[in-house]
């Protein structure tokens, strides 16, 4: 069994260098969350026809667990670990709701990439757990890891360089996410296509990658000044350059609802009478709020007192994925 | 006393190509709106100490005007006539909402043109009206037209050919437009100022320009045949593009708020249902629903079914400004 945690991107990741490698066309800079997670078991077992996946008690299509799962028996086929012929079953159970723009897939694969590792007796690294993670979810190669975290894109042609690193340990600058949740479905658009789309379609694309190192650069030196404010302001920028690029892209992604808008004006509200808090959003209608800990409970309130929004949890930064057992 | 309709872009300017002469950026496509328009009366008297403006019965500030009033001064000192050298009174009335992303400079300044041209004494035609109404707002430039009508950006250095003119007469393909307020105050930033710092911040400003003369050459094609469909659709692509230039903007320039997002998606759902509507959005947060006269009552209730529209009014294509006396 293995555990990992939800992140949200500062610096969003959206567009794909390779398809079939998964590697990101631009890096990203996220943080952990200790509030988010998934818990994952896998178990290769002979006998078994096919990779099973079951989730919070469902069974579900195994298409990309088993691309993760072939790529963990590869390894174990080169070190001659009885896993390498074996299907395997997968339970997998998140404790906030799937597939709704919390980062469901980041979390999710980030577990099963520990999990399934550990199953087949792989001793990886974090470099290599990341990497294998990133084969099913971009965003996953950085819950590998704790506090802040930087996915590199990378520039190999194998992708062996796309992969996350920890920039700095959860202990060393303490911060809270308050996470709106306007609506529990799931989203109608998912990520790979929407990317897909948008690199297609949307005249803001070209300038979306040029744009993407000036970013990473800032945001780097933010989280090494501990500087809050510059932190939070690129935050909210680089999340609405994320959201043009969507709601560019043809036909357009428009992942936003009435509450994530009213909670968009809450969080300027809060600035405007002088508690530092800012909003960053991925593909999905949920508001995560960057704010000081000690503020944490006033934005929680103000969040809970948006129409629309049906819950507000927060959350400190998480721990890197590990091992349960 | 001249009367000037208020218009919406279906091809949406922002950015100016000279601050001095107002002259746009990109060029643009519009519509007039019939039901909401601007009364105007200049009146030039001698031992007048300074221009007035009036508004609704209130004093307002001349700077704008008073740029207008001179070119039209100018105008008649050329001529020879009287006007040359008076000051004037301007009264003037909206039947909408002032400042709140209607357009209000739009058909306050076209109204101010020809009512002041006609004051004087001066015989302009519309290309002559269009650029002296363009001094007072650029989009005033297309409610000197009715129907459908282009600004063209033009390149001369003395912004002799920045002017609108008719594509199509409202006679030749009525269609209506749904106007959804959902706030009466005022906007809180002003156009001109939005514009400014979208061209020195958002890395999007580049790719907005170069992007605007395929859309110009789309929607003209659109018009020549008739193709509701591909008009509605390039419109709401963009506005969607003009409001990410506007949010990737630093600070952030968000118009929108819960309602504004609610009608997008209730117009959306129209649309899933087989209405063909359309939304646009100009710089504030009231929601213009385009649509065939037939499907307008269906729309309207749509629209003033959604949560925080205050109200919800049917225009068809109006008239181009013209002179009441």
């Amino acid at each position: 069994m293995a555990r990992a945690h939800s992140n949200i991107a500062l610096v969003k990741y959206w567009g794909k260098r390779d398809a079939a490698l998964n590697t990101p066309a631009v890096g990203s800079i996220s943080v952990t969350l200790d509030a988010l997670y998934t818990d994952t078991r896998v178990t290769f077992l002979s006998g078994l026809v096919a990779d099973e996946f079951w989730l919070a008690g469902c069974r579900n299509p195994v298409t990309r667990i088993s691309h993760v799962l072939d790529l963990v028996r590869g390894h174990a086929a080169s070190m001659g670990l009885p896993a390498a012929g074996l299907n395997a079953i997968v339970t997998s159970t998140n404790n906030f709701p799937t597939g709704a723009g919390l980062a469901s897939s980041a979390s999710g694969f980030a577990a099963l990439a520990v999990a399934a590792a550990g199953a087949a007796g792989l001793a990886l690294n974090g470099r290599e757990l990341s990497i294998l993670a990133r084969h099913g979810s971009g965003s996953a190669a950085r819950s590998i890891f704790g506090g802040f975290a930087e996915m590199h894109a990378g520039t190999a042609v194998d992708g062996s360089d796309a992969y996350a690193e920890e920039l700095l340990d959860r202990g060393a600058w303490p911060l809270a996410v308050v996470v709106a949740i306007t609506e529990h479905g799931e989203k109608s658009i998912n990520s790979t296509v929407g990317m897909n789309e948008s690199k297609a379609t949307s005249p803001f694309y070209g300038a979306w990658l040029d744009s993407a190192d000036d970013d990473l650069a800032d945001m780097r030196a933010a989280i090494r000044d501990r500087d809050f404010a510059r932190l939070g302001e690129l935050s909210e920028y680089n999340c609405l350059k994320l959201h043009s690029l969507m709601l560019t892209t043809r036909p357009a992604l428009i992942y936003w609802n009435a509450a994530t808008v009213a909670a968009m004006h809450a969080v300027q509200a809060l600035r405007a009478r002088g508690v530092p808090a800012y909003f960053t959003i991925d593909a999905g209608p949920q508001v995560k709020v960057l704010c000081l800990p000690g503020d944490a409970a006033t934005v929680q309130r103000a969040m809970a007192l948006v129409p629309g929004v049906h819950e507000a949890r927060i959350s400190g930064l998480g721990p890197a994925a590990h091992r349960l057992e």
